[in-house]
């Protein structure tokens, strides 16, 4: 037998309208009941596997010891595999379909020491149809290496190299500034961007972000509450990363922008009066 | 004292926008600090007990033995009863109201072998009001009922034919085909029907598919990803029902239909262009 | 060592649609294992400090033994301190920001005995920005206080009156009636107001109630399912309070009205057409 785990931690697109959560944690409590479920969120954006990656990657240092399980799965009872993979000297087991979603994840948790394909059927439930992975193969498979299941026991090992890997867009020096796009729009309205703080250390405490057709002055703060009213904000967010935000209100909305919009920051010209544009806009609401 | 149970799963219409399922959970674990509850869902549409008894019955197979507690329950605090319903030789006791919404799953479960009233407040919270019976009387007796409290403590025993049935519509045969139902659209619009896929075992690959004025033509298929883009496919879901389903997107809003209404399947027409309905639908997203 | 917790109950503005909650629950099971944690709510609409600091009192009668944590923070990493209260001889701990959002149920709980001010960074993570007081302060130290760590080893002791009060509107009598206002509007479209039934004990039945411009007039009934069809009726809710309701449908949506909104009652005139304003009311919904 291998180490047991306490800890199931689940990331899913399946919403909380339905009792899809409900039915994955009551196969995994009946099957390994010490085990602890903590829902990282089930609200990703259904079949937005980018989306999912990026929630992952961003929880994956604050995860406790255990089994992590992925579920945006567009793909379901196709010929994607279903995998598990053992990262950090089998402090954790990632567990989902081989679609790219864990691979952030894992390569942050410092990437892929076993991986299995999971194909063997006596750690499944017998189930109507192949709709439901969740409920079938990735909750039992979570339980019982919970119980103490070695990995091997699950599948033939397969090759780290053979997985789908992640895509996480990179930023890109061009003539016009720095180009890079919003990874995430949270709860509040915050755009976080692929662009951190060191890549524009030394452009001073205003900074042109261009997108589309538009262009704003942001200052840089360090709390949300430092915001000036009607101004945009530049933050170092909770994961380290330059995020676009307003005091208490969404800048996705009062900017029009979202996940995948391309954003270019420059560095404010000399003279240029610099807030000027957030002041003379004017935004219906 | 009776044996002790170690699950309370909870279905309900309370949502998740106010505190009303903290609450529950907190006076559960008061009481019954060792139990573990687990959230099937909290989102059924207020009052809808159809829908919820159709939830709860997807649920039953897969809920580990303990307590389960139902609420939707409009009538909360008038002449409905409050109930507890033993079934499977003591594995498992359902409590909700008793106005239909737990009969599917008990069903489901063998049927009810013992079933009270709980009429005895020695159980129950001192509260304000009778509107929140889900806090004052089905919490605490959830949790009472882990702790080995016997079900005849609760009240009164009552004859299980007195209780309200619960109503699963049945598809029937009609000249223009099988006529059936919607019962649930889940997250992702995939439309459920109450219709198995042995009904319609012999009618090939293609089906017709007729519902309010619109006519349809299906594609019987393992997995969504096998739909073809602007097709519908006609899935054997989770529950082993046949589901309306297109791949990555709504059946739902696509087919614009919903749970109750009414679709009937036929056998497809020998040299009837299959698929062409679906082909000339140009339809404003 | 102080006295060890076993819960740590949960209430924020972060939704569920991102990781935040998730996160927060990571770093307490890392750092607390055997605590439980109880999620009252995390629907509280972003940057409402009255609105979760009217939830948290609803709540407080019914929170197990343990740490509290509310979360609603809109001046998250400013000025604004990061403090833990202890009430009831130790029997919980609240832990939050001092912006009046903990006070009300605090004050409910019989007042602070001992409070500090969580500056010690011993016992925070370390982090990137400021902006995720949850994740960084208030969940560390939730857990830590789970594991035995004495309140005063967070920071040093602040004077309870020197914490930021709560605001909880209170009715006042005038001329035309008991004016008070909209406390809260549950899933269910029920409209709690700042008035208690003993307020209008010897007012009879009906009630006139005025928004706005508009006047019905509301029956006093027990159960929702006791309210006439079309028909307002005023029933004391779970909390206590008068709450103007609908059977079924959303008093709400029905008349229009929502948090903090003037409501002001008044007995019906004798001679009045009770029940008249409602009858004649013809609305678009």
């Amino acid at each position: 037998m291998a180490r047991r785990f306490e800890n199931v931690s689940l990331l899913t697109d399946y919403g909380l309208v339905d009792e899809f959560v409900g039915v994955v944690k009551a196969v995994i409590r009946d099957i390994a009941p010490h085990a602890q479920t903590i829902d990282l969120t089930h609200n990703i954006p259904p079949f937005d596997v980018r989306a999912g990656s990026l929630a992952l990657a961003r929880c994956v240092s604050y995860i406790p010891s255990g089994v992590v399980v992925g579920v945006v799965d567009p793909g379901v009872g196709g010929s994607r595999k279903a995998i598990a993979i053992e990262v950090a000297d089998g402090e954790a087991v990632f567990v989902g379909p081989d679609n790219g979603l864990l691979a952030p994840a894992v390569a942050m948790a410092g990437g892929a020491q076993r991986a299995v394909d999971l194909t063997n059927e006596d750690y499944h439930l017998l189930s109507h149809g192949v709709t439901f992975a969740g409920r079938d193969i990735f909750a039992p498979v979570a339980a019982h290496l919970c119980n103490g299941v070695d990995l091997t026991e699950f599948g033939p090992l397969v090759d780290a190299d053979e997985l789908m890997p992640g895509m996480v867009p990179l930023p890109r020096q061009e003539d016009e500034g720095l180009v890079g796009e919003v990874l995430w729009v949270d709860h509040f309205g915050n755009c976080q961007l692929n662009i951190g703080p060191d890549e524009i250390a030394d452009w001073g405490a205003q900074i042109q972000v261009s997108f589309g057709e538009s262009q704003r002055v942001a200052t840089r703060k360090t709390t949300f509450g430092d915001i000036a009213t009607g101004a945009v904000g530049l933050v170092v967010d909770s994961c380290g990363m330059l995020a676009l935000a307003l005091d208490q209100r969404s800048a996705a909305s009062d900017l029009g922008i979202g996940p995948g919009d391309q954003i270019t920051l420059s560095p404010l010209a000399d003279g240029a009066p610099s807030g000027a544009t957030s002041a003379v806009t004017i935004r219906a609401r």
